[in-house]
């Protein structure tokens, strides 16, 4: 094992490096002896689902995740049912690809609204009517909290706890929750929430960055380097294995100033990084 | 009564009309029937704590609150000794204004610092120290919970669940808790974390914002005018009203967009969408 191999638990989120093509991803991931990524639907579709399938099981990668689902919040008919449709092709493409679950991110408030019980409400609505589409192809859904920042405008799910409340509605084979330290972190709750997400086995990903302020414009690329901010990634971690999880621990940045970068440059610091602040 | 006549529980934040001095805030709130004001720290000192409590009283206008002690979350004696002093200053202050309650904004984590639980933790001890000097004073202390988003960087209570079990350690007379719909409105334990509050005579400073997106660099000058935004602002105002709140609605906007305007524009405007969003 060389010292650029990568821990046996560590995946990497393609965003962290979306400098990177298809194929640069997986022959860069190769050469650092990483064992697992996660990937997002657009650069995938833009490739090729099937040759993203192939490449990926080629090089004896594992799926850690898809992103994303989600965005069920519409209120009118022909949006939910616009929704359901992209979720449906979304399972298919997770299926094909072989990853560990479905990122689902639910969607903040339709413009206009204020009513966040009923778009909560919505969301359950909709996880009935896709959960047995997952089911039939063998892909599992996992509801992602992001931090209530996003609340307006990207996911009125913004605690674990929330999560589960819906997760829970549905068998865990089915449907789990994504725990993002980045969205998590700041919850006093965090901890009795994961114990309770792992005694009912609905953790279906673990995911790390570190929080960086100022937040930029949007805030939405303000995801910061593992060990750059101020979150307890090993902590975190912990808890999560304290839970019970076994699984990939997927480091997903989203900061220019990484992009800006040679990929195998930021991959070899975001693993040196991973080693020193969460592993 | 004229039409720019505020209604009775209006209150205006200072910061709301930054552009204005203390002399224009006074005259512009007489002129538009304004009773209460929000003032802060830094224009109140500037001008002179006793020449402002003078030109206040002289207009008969009350002070709801004032911005603000805190920052309490030093890890080191030179420090916790420095936030203790500025903060009995504070209240002097406060108790020279006649102002119903000084806002306390805990502080975030010091620099290199990960342990949030530790950070929440001195609070209630200098709170400890704080509390009978205030008392002394007869100055209420108001803590407020500020949105998760400034957990790191400026203050570690981000919820009204916490901000009640701090106050909750003091008498109810000594020390309360300021609601603010922006950083409040995305908590669904809001509804029951306001009863709680109100039942045990806690709720000391009601403010509102609306919540407007996409946020700025920074994210502090992000709050919007009434209206413009997806916070439920009158069902907030009336969840705060049924747990038996009874004082001033203060309107607080940090927006240089309004900043750049006319300040007696922007009161007309701000009391015209009071009365849609909130009354």
């Amino acid at each position: 094992m060389n010292r650029l191999s990568a821990p046996a638990r560590f995946s990497l989120n393609q965003e962290t490096v979306r400098q990177w093509s298809l194929p640069e991803l997986v022959s860069g991931c190769a050469a650092a002896g990483v064992r697992a990524v996660g990937l997002w639907r657009e650069p995938v579709r833009r490739f090729g689902v099937r040759q993203t399938a192939k490449l990926i099981a080629g090089a004896g990668l594992r799926v850690s995740s898809l992103c994303r689902g989600g965005f069920f919040t519409a209120a009118d008919p022909v949006g939910r049912a616009a929704a359901l449709g992209e979720n449906r092709r979304a399972v298919e493409e997770a299926a094909e690809l072989g990853a560990d679950t479905l990122v689902l991110v639910s969607g903040g408030l339709p413009t206009g609204e204020r009513d966040l019980a009923g778009a909560r409400e919505r969301i359950a609505d909709i996880l009935g009517e896709l959960t047995p589409w997952a089911a039939g192809h063998g892909v599992r859904l996992g509801i992602e909290a992001l931090h209530p920042m996003f609340a307006a405008d990207r996911c009125v799910v913004s605690t674990l706890g929330q999560a589960l409340d819906l997760a829970e509605r549905f068998p865990a084979e089915q449907v789990g929750v994504v725990v993002d330290a980045y969205h998590l972190w700041w919850d006093e709750r965090l901890p009795e929430d994961l114990r309770r997400a792992g005694a009912g086995g609905r953790i279906v990903s673990v995911q790390v960055a570190d929080w960086v302020t100022p937040l930029p414009e949007g805030v939405l690329l303000g995801r910061g380097q593992l060990g750059d901010g101020c979150i307890d990634l090993r902590g975190f971690r912990e808890l999560a294995d304290g839970a019970g999880y076994r699984g990939p621990v997927e480091v997903e940045i989203f900061h220019p100033g990484l992009w800006a970068r040679e990929g195998s440059e930021v991959l070899r610091e975001v693993i040196e990084r991973y080693r020193r602040y969460v592993a």
